[in-house]
């Protein structure tokens, strides 16, 4: 399938990541993550994260939302997050599933929580009829595209704090997100009192990687029984702990998500120019969301996949990947170019 | 670390399913299964199992085995199987967490099943303060490396239809069984009347991946949903799919059994051999459990890791894998034989 | 304590209910359900709802209500809801704990779900990223104590089954509605379209009486187990039965509600004249919800136990009951009367 | 029906639970436990418990037990218990379904653990693949009319405790216990180190009243949370209440325990004297489990009601209640008598 912009997980393997693969596939190492390369790249993310920081791999993104929400909640205590959160709307009803927990959620402009959205949510502590707010959760970037500022996650974990509830954030586009900031992973989430963290790698060049980390300790209890009974333990472990290693090692995070970041830009752009076309939110990440007319991009369907992403308002949403070249993003707007006429 | 014989997922991968990965990295593709490489691998299992076999990929062991109970019981439904059953002893109660059904269980003396056994717990039918018996669940090879034949199987499968049950496989080493018997995986499953299976590779070569194999068309309802919900869908399936179509397509999966079958007869006729050493079942796959004395196999551990077995009874295991080599086997020999002096 | 306005579970025991349980009070009856109580009442219901309606008891409304999504929901499924619902407010997360499915909830001016307002959560279908819409739960009459019409229960069981999803109805206070409308339990239920109701007796004057009342026969799966799997099971029946059979036999649900509505009439008229009083929805059953000065309704509190439903706009409910009098509003309005001044 | 001797939960009210009931039905009261009834019961287990002991009032003794475990135990941990334990085979899954945790069996010759029997079960600590052995649970008296010592259950419970475990009783007939014990509940449970416990009144003349009693106030955290989302909340809770004050008060749970203690030694009196009838176990409490040819006991359920126990070996089982009387033994005597000719 040509490159398009359905989205940043179309993408294959980054050259690093998969010649890492290769690298760590010598002789044995023991399972479930007793071996060398689990080792030195947990030392990486106490590097990145803090000396407090401690990792857990997970298969995937769900797998390490609902961890950390299995962590942070009881099944009679709630998640604040916002409407359009990954953890609401994209997994199934995982969290309900696996963990049993609700999820408190609030409507917003551009995906992301205020502390005066949260507080809307915050009542009914003490009463056994309501579930108790636990956690916040947000997602850095968010699913629109839009960012976070330290000075807001800041405010949201104090926020948080001051209620006895963690705040979690879903880092499926971190690095997209410390990119656009100029800031550390650690400068956005430990030093900005972030409790917990799904930190992923597959949007951004990883074959399989995503992972739990946790920066406030009183979350780590249980961890790795939990991780097992929801099924997101890995047995040859070496091999998504070397991908993380290429990752970080090398700032191949860091190389991956500035381009997509520019591509989106460029896609911004060229898109922007065309009459008829409504660019939705700022373009800070990877993604651009587009309202145009249904006629429109249904044609453009046909010969690219991308999701609608409301579809009653003609919003879509075309992602940008590390492998997304200038040439792309200018084939593509020629089409589109020609179908608005 | 020097390969030894704690586990078939202590080895790393193929060099085949490497192959594959990295060919199947190229440009885009749809994610979530949308791709040809789920399409031609799919067409494989049909070609493997029968026409109306259909395939769920999915991220481990733990994840195949839950959501085939998933399909097969409602919670108030419970499945048969051997006390010694990976489900029962060595998921840390997934079942019951993410199903919420119970298993029934049953002694064995070598961890196999029979109808008679299996009749043990086949009442209270119709009484609703007790589970349901709803599925029959029986691992080929078995946990301790035992085999079921073709007619146990079918004998297994007769039982539980004519009980309105379903009978699941747990096939984490089919293809050792398949080469053990020297049969088709189709005669081994499908032409015995299994309705579902839970289908390895990670233990015989591959990265990372294994699968839901539905051979009754009863259970395919909903099952991408719960797939999904359980936190086992992956996003570059392409990559699952290929190392299925590498390991299918060219029968790498009975080259590798065949290996470490081979590799485990050797390994029984060299410790057998040894004053003091008596191994427990007998030896058809790819393990060997022995008992011996306690402080030899604790000064063994000093230099190979392995799992104590059964730690009252000084039994251990010793496995081999696709890329044992003879000479490793003589070299354990040799410090075996020395320990025992 | 003295009568007040609390809630309609504050009052006791109808007499005649209280009379029916000491008349089952005699030698031995078979336990879970199989006694004569059971059956007798059990035809009432199918003279209430109909030949094809099926009860089964349970023990209070979070019991019928999670039941009831249990029977029309897989956890992969989804049920679309005011966000104002019992279901989704007052049970602390039990469908999601217990169920493991997702609430769709939709913000609503009066409590009440309209064709328009549950379409705009009617999308996803076949996405297995999304819980997947099966059902529409509706309580009649509304936590706010506004009613459906026939017209508009008629035309959600219409939305629903042209979505193949079912109607569910929280009753509650079914009683109370069927008295403010002028109908029957059937006209309200079955012939509207309505596929399992839960139907209560405890606030209007049982001991404890709830029950998941099935119209649609489809949904009368294995409901014996999942009442006894989620712990909703009792063993000495008959008296749950015995209620219920005082309750249909004697037209007592009738009186009791008929009672508790004109009570909230009198206590709507008393309070609407008192400057300072706002209520804030039409009063058509048992409920006065009222807006007053915080200072005046803290006050009041002192005297009166009741609880504050929206404490950032100053609205408060008012509940009468079976036993409320005359005399217990005038006395209330008194009160209220002198603190406003 | 006439009186027989199928259950114990057969027999209907105390005439005395009656009364409380009645005399508690007067005016208002708060609902969900703030009642004055409430607290006067309260206080009357601190005064039969010790002053640390703490009562949640549940529904049945399903709810007790699962709300004491999931007290005990994450969905990661397991419950030690007797293959025969009620919450292992009467409660269709419910502790698997509502917490998510296993129960690690143990094969008994009379229903009671020993510390012998449940170190067979204490391994696999730390190993992230095992469940987590977190609680012993024994049920005093147990389902086969066994029962513990005191030295017994201090021994279970020492050793729970030498193992960061908690030992849970399930109380179902914790009267009949005491009673034929000579001891109070204190001396059988706090003072003997027992964590929590499951308290039946249903079985022994209330209309319907079980309570979850916590020892070891390490478990009362969140406990009214957990309780309503697991369906087991009551509304008029006076009425739950003033069966269990009018139990405690007036010793009613011992005389009506001494009498259906003494109608089972009647009944084994009678029985045993009967050529072909094998009584099964020791008569302590109020049950006879007796083995008779199966045609014998098939013809006699034409006449009484009556569980067989294991069918397999013609063992059923027969309960006295508190309003057994010596004549309904005769009775029953003599038509087996006839019966056995």
């Amino acid at each position: 399938m040509k490159r398009g912009f359905g989205s940043d997980n179309h993408s294959g393997i980054s050259p690093e990541i998969m010649q890492a693969i290769a690298d760590a596939n010598v002789d044995h190492a023991l399972a479930y993550g007793d071996d060398e390369w689990c080792q030195r790249t947990e030392e990486l993310f106490r590097d990145y994260f803090g000396p407090q920081a401690k990792v857990y791999f997970v298969f995937n993104g769900t797998g390490a939302n609902v961890l950390n929400i299995d962590l942070m909640c009881h099944s009679h205590e709630a998640v604040v997050c916002a409407e359009t959160a990954h953890i609401n709307v994209d997994e199934c009803g995982a969290p309900q599933r696996v963990v049993g927990c609700r999820l408190l959620t609030v409507d917003t402009p551009d995906g992301k929580l205020t502390p005066e959205l949260v507080k809307t949510r915050l009542h009914g502590f003490g009463f056994e009829h309501h579930s108790q707010p636990r956690a916040i959760s947000i997602t850095q970037s968010t699913e629109l595209g839009t960012l976070y500022t330290l000075d807001e996650i800041r405010a949201l974990a104090g926020l948080a704090h001051s209620y006895n509830m963690f705040l979690h954030m879903d880092g499926a586009r971190l690095a997209n997100a410390a990119v656009a900031l100029g800031c550390s992973f650690k400068e956005m989430t430990t030093d900005c009192g972030v409790d917990c963290l799904s930190f992923g790698g597959t949007k951004n060049g990883m074959l399989m990687g995503e992972s739990v980390v946790l920066l406030n300790p009183a979350l780590d209890v249980d961890v790795k029984y939990r991780r097992k009974q929801m099924t997101q333990l890995s047995s040859k472990m070496r091999f998504v702990a070397a991908q993380f290693e290429a990752y970080l090692a090398t700032s191949l995070w860091k190389r991956n998500a500035e381009h997509s970041n520019n591509m989106a830009q460029l896609l911004y752009q060229e898109v922007s120019r065309i009459e008829g076309v409504r660019v939705m939110y700022p373009v800070h990440v990877n993604s651009v969301f587009a309202q145009l007319p249904t006629e429109v991009w249904h044609s453009l369907q046909q010969e690219y996949f991308f999701y609608d992403w409301d579809e009653a308002n003609d919003v879509v949403r075309w992602m940008c990947s590390f492998d997304t070249t200038e040439q792309d993003i200018r084939d593509f707007a020629n089409v589109l170019r020609r179908l608005m006429k």
